[in-house]
């Protein structure tokens, strides 16, 4: 059984531009994937890595110029065994989130995302269902099952609804994080919980001198 | 069994003042309270109310003027029986959420709330623990319960950890909710999903002539 991981090659994480450098998004979604895709395989499925440019990886690459929602519907529409779609920017999942999601009875299993996104879908018939990123794509992919007359099932985690997409979502990753993303992150990123909303920013003790901009910076 | 609420009765939800009035938001929390307490009774609890002030509530009521952390810790350390400490503000949570925490074999079961907060603690002997909200109080119950030689369960609940606090938060709620404060904020508010991230917004179609500003009010 696969699990499609659709990863961007360049310029990845953009949102998190205002806290870490390009190399360093470079680095984190990289490692992000490494912990994704562990997790999925320990889980027993195959990965396939969606991507929109040639990459090197350790697994099958799928490389589509076509935009996610086409792509990915391509993918389903030749697919003749039970599709895992998951999105790669959420490394707190957990090889037992992924077998429960694998194990639920419903037709389609739906892991929402924050802000009305969708992090997971396992879709036990490919050829019957598509999917509409963007937007509030949790209602729509409701939707789409219902229209099509397959059972769905939420499945609710945090772990799998912790998508690392903004500065603060780095909160979520240096506390509760247990991969490789996590600890690469708390080697220059300390937790910030001198008032209000905990924060992240640079650790100036574990950066060496000239790497940093010679004082911390909170992230919002 | 009892489970603890603290309830702010007096401008409760001040982070959401920038988009619900005053009477908006005492409303949202009073509706978010009874969702929260209904599915507790539902679980088997008895609900005590933890607030600052005397408040007409159909459940046991305990005013204290401490500190939330002093007002709880009394109440642990006086207490003889198992004690859930839950907050006020998490009306995804459901009775399947509550059942399940009160099933772990856990001394101390720990739901974390996003950014790095803790919105459920299931605390089997009360007399051993104590709590320490505020910061990054996730980390510091984990340590705590470590210290005192309790095992803790992560408790891996996206609607447990869905705490609404902030504009953006309303979202979630607007989207995953299925009780009464959810019903109440979709009579007024619209998902907007005209572009990035899905937000929410006053529905000019559903608000009386007179009762809003005359165009539609973005969260951020």
């Amino acid at each position: 059984m696969k699990a499609v991981v659709p990863f961007k090659t360049v310029n990845a994480k953009s949102r998190l531009s205002a806290v870490l450098t390009a190399d360093e998004r470079t680095k984190l979604a990289r490692l992000m994937l490494d912990d994704i895709t562990g997790v999925l395989r320990e889980a027993g499925l195959k990965v396939v890595l969606l991507t929109t440019a040639p990459f090197k990886y350790d697994a099958e690459i799928v490389v589509s110029e076509k935009d996610l929602n086409s792509a990915l519907n391509d993918f389903l529409s030749s697919a003749s065994e039970p599709v895992m779609i998951i999105m790669a920017d959420i490394p707190l999942i957990t090889v037992k989130n992924v077998r429960d999601m694998l194990a639920s009875p419903a037709d389609v299993v739906i892991s929402p995302g924050r802000g009305g996104g969708t992090n997971v879908q396992f879709i036990k018939e490919p050829q019957k269902y598509h999917v509409d990123y963007y937007g509030a794509s949790f209602l729509d992919h409701m939707r789409i099952a219902g229209d099509s007359g397959l059972t769905a099932e939420v499945f609710d985690s945090f772990n799998a609804s912790s998508d690392i997409d903004e500065a603060q979502d780095l909160v979520e990753l240096h506390i509760h994080g247990k991969g490789r993303a996590a600890e690469y992150l708390r080697t220059f990123m300390a937790l910030d919980v001198s008032k209000g909303r905990v924060k992240v920013m640079r650790d100036v003790q574990k950066v060496p001198e000239g790497r940093h901009p010679g004082r911390s910076v909170a992230t919002q």
